[in-house]
């Protein structure tokens, strides 16, 4: 088993490897006492059912199996899954589906069996949106719309419109078998929706909020879809839950992840940095950037007391930002803590040939592979930061698959969930969403929100140029 | 002309509107005060011909020509031009091609005229790679190596690889014909191999860097290839270094844009978060990332002393992260500034329809359009950040051609050396990525680097989980 987990390396965090910017063994002394009550509270979490993400890894056969049936009815049907869904809807399905089936696996043409394509479309954007609906043979396509609350606005505009369109193109009855809907068990219009028009539905439980949600039916059905392994990607998250639940800091990743982002967090360090040195993972890194903002940006702590606390995790791709945002990192403010994901195995590799050798740009690249590359280029950039006594975590992953992406995101959201007992706040909410939704409301002219139009900015003003 | 300008409002850093957060009157006088020194600064600096970029709109038409050749020679011979290019090399023309061509560009199915792929392979990974060399059709595939040094290690690996790919299958002087360089007019590896071996070479100006290439051949000709209108966009540029170059503050939009987001910098703003609410502008905000930070962050001033300034940049889509970084944005630390695009024109649109009115999460909705719910969005959410306090800039687009990208890509650019100007630092190199680079050289046997390999961090540490 040893070679199929992944490793988190916190050396770059320590006073020993990168000197005064790192934590001394005091410090670190101190966070493990720390984790011991945030292990009790997490434990008190898990013992009152709120932490459902947590219970995922072992859900029971039911709903796979009508994720399965599913799968068998429409698999050699369909060429093309649309997902209408925004934010945790969207996220964990592409950061998945983009890990295994690479960034260009919508555009580049298919060697041997085609697989199916997921299209994600997370906004409200018509030139999108329009192209999407107008581009794709929609006699070969299937509509999964996904929302927890059954409401979200973006998502249930594009539900309209694309539900009238198939009304129009093959009747009802035939245009609602094309559409699923992946919704709160009990709650909400969706769930009314399906209940009263007969549409098919998927579950996700209560007490999993949107963005720990990619191992329940939101991502499972449509990567499913995809042909990955879903029981290799739950298999994989159990391995890692079974990680995450030791009480001892220094054997859990999420607690030494948690740790030394907040200790970071504490010491002015208010941006996370997540740079995989893999391109397929940036999916990876846009979807950790919810999971971090969301849930630990947050006003109000526990008790009600004003905190304003959050750290901004940025999405980057090693070795790309090296050219991009790497001069920053290295020579600007003490202000950031760099987490590098590295890859042992690329899958692929392609040796580089030994053409021009009188030259010294290209000659001491012949005859190495690109995977020697790109890995020297992730060492040396760790080794630069920590000679200049910048911090940065290494998440180092054998290879990539269902199973090593099972373990990463579950590590992840316990890592936050941890955090956000670390910071004292709750990291399963978002009330900050709730203003802007209903200035919404108040323009799209909502009922009931007509007060919320009153507050809008004006949109003439004289401070323009 | 004055409808097809972009504007830049910048009521949301006042005072006036957001209260005790923005700027009072007399903070901007002295703002205003600060921008004439700027002003004199910038004027000396494109004396002293140091601003390359400046010239760029004006750009005789010798280049253009050149390009206009290569496009008429190969347009109809192509159906993928592989951009090899990193950083600089790479952004600029992802921005254009994506924000004109969708970021569907090149996986939906064409409609009419099947407009030119372009592919930009701006990593070292050969995961990516791989795929991309293995399912391109090489006899319908020309390749553009972008690298202003002539000797970036990731697209140096990555020619050495066509080249000899090209080599075997079509013959040496066949294969050459289809690589055709971008780099410095004078130095550097390519441009030498491109003399001694007869590869076709277009120019980027020495005294224009990577970051600020976007206007010169590094961008063009891959915009015109894809069949973008590159007279425009230089139009549009030149329209924008007008406006640019006007010394009153209040008249300049590249001055106000540098004022606010370096005062709200020095009130502890470190990031500065661009999201456009328009899908199709991601790869705008991520090539404003890179030439914010690569500019700004900078370790010593133009004195030598020790500063370790630069505000991170973090792209963002509206209104997608709505569902993803907005809580953050709304309740976390007071430590960002927003700066929203907005768009009135989307090209396309769709009417939402009203169908099951009697449920409110959707009747509100029936009869809109989805233009209108994104704008609301937009509305909404710049609204709800300064109901809090929170400061934030919009531009608006009229709509999205290349005369107003044109003026968006010079608008950023001129606002990132004022704001240089007002850091009092090197807006124009990037002396930080350095180590990282000899260490790679090191790691790879290059000659000469051999020191750099006993500073690598040892790969097997006891700090691991």
């Amino acid at each position: 088993m040893a070679d199929k987990s992944i490793i988190l390396d916190y050396s770059c965090c320590l006073a020993e490897i990168i000197g005064g910017n790192g934590l001394n063994r005091e410090q670190v002394d101190r966070l493990e006492k720390e984790m011991v009550a945030v292990h009790e509270k997490l434990a008190q979490m898990r013992a009152d059912d709120i932490l459902g993400f947590w219970n995922l890894p072992w859900q029971d056969g039911l709903e796979t199996a009508k994720i399965n049936n599913l799968v068998s009815k429409w698999r050699d049907k369909i060429d093309n899954l649309v997902v209408l869904g925004i934010g945790g809807s969207a996220l964990g399905t592409t950061a998945v589906d983009m890990a295994l089936h690479g960034v260009w696996r919508l555009a580049l043409p298919a060697t041997g069996q085609r697989p199916l394509k997921i299209w994600v479309a997370d906004n409200s954007d018509p030139r999108n949106f329009y192209s999407l609906l107008n581009r794709l043979d929609q006699d070969r396509t299937l509509y999964n719309v996904v929302s927890k609350s059954g409401s979200t606005a973006e998502t249930m505009s594009q539900f309209l419109i694309v539900s009238e369109r198939l009304n129009k193109k093959l009747g009802r009855e035939k245009a609602q078998s094309r559409i699923i809907f992946t919704t709160d068990p009990q709650e909400g219009a969706l769930r009314y929706l399906a209940e009263r028009e007969g549409y098919a539905a998927l579950d996700l439980p209560s007490n999993v909020g949107g963005r720990y949600s990619v191992l329940s039916s939101v991502g499972l059905f449509p990567l499913a879809m995809a042909g990955h392994d879903i029981n290799a990607l739950l298999e994989g998250a159990r391995a890692m839950a079974e990680r995450c639940a030791v009480p001892e800091f220094a054997k859990n990743p999420a607690y030494i992840f948690a740790a030394m982002a907040i200790s970071a967090w504490r010491a002015q360090r208010n941006v996370l940095v997540m740079m995989p040195y893999v391109s397929d993972l940036f999916g990876l890194a846009q979807w950790f950037v919810q999971l971090w903002a969301e849930s630990l940006g947050k006003r109000f702590n526990l008790a009600g007391e004003d905190v304003f606390v959050g750290q901004t995790a940025v999405a980057a791709t090693g070795a790309t930002d090296q050219h991009s945002q790497l001069q920053l990192f290295m020579e600007g403010p003490q202000d950031k803590l760099l987490c590098f994901l590295s890859l042992d195995n690329y899958g692929r590799d392609l040796e580089i040939p030994c053409l021009y050798d009188d030259m010294p740009a290209f000659s001491y690249l012949g005859g190495r592979s690109m995977s020697e590359l790109i890995q020297s280029e992730a060492r040396a950039t760790a080794s630069a930061l920590a000679l200049e006594g910048r911090p940065s975590l290494s998440i180092r992953l054998p290879s990539i698959t269902e199973h090593i992406l099972g373990q990463l995101l579950f590590m992840l959201q316990a890592a936050t969930v941890a955090a956000g007992a670390m910071l004292n706040i709750n990291p399963l909410d978002q009330p900050g969403v709730e203003l802007s939704k209903k200035l919404t409301y108040g323009l799209m002219g909502r009922s009931g929100y007509e007060e919320f139009k009153a507050k809008l900015l004006k949109q003439a003003t004289p401070y323009i140029v």
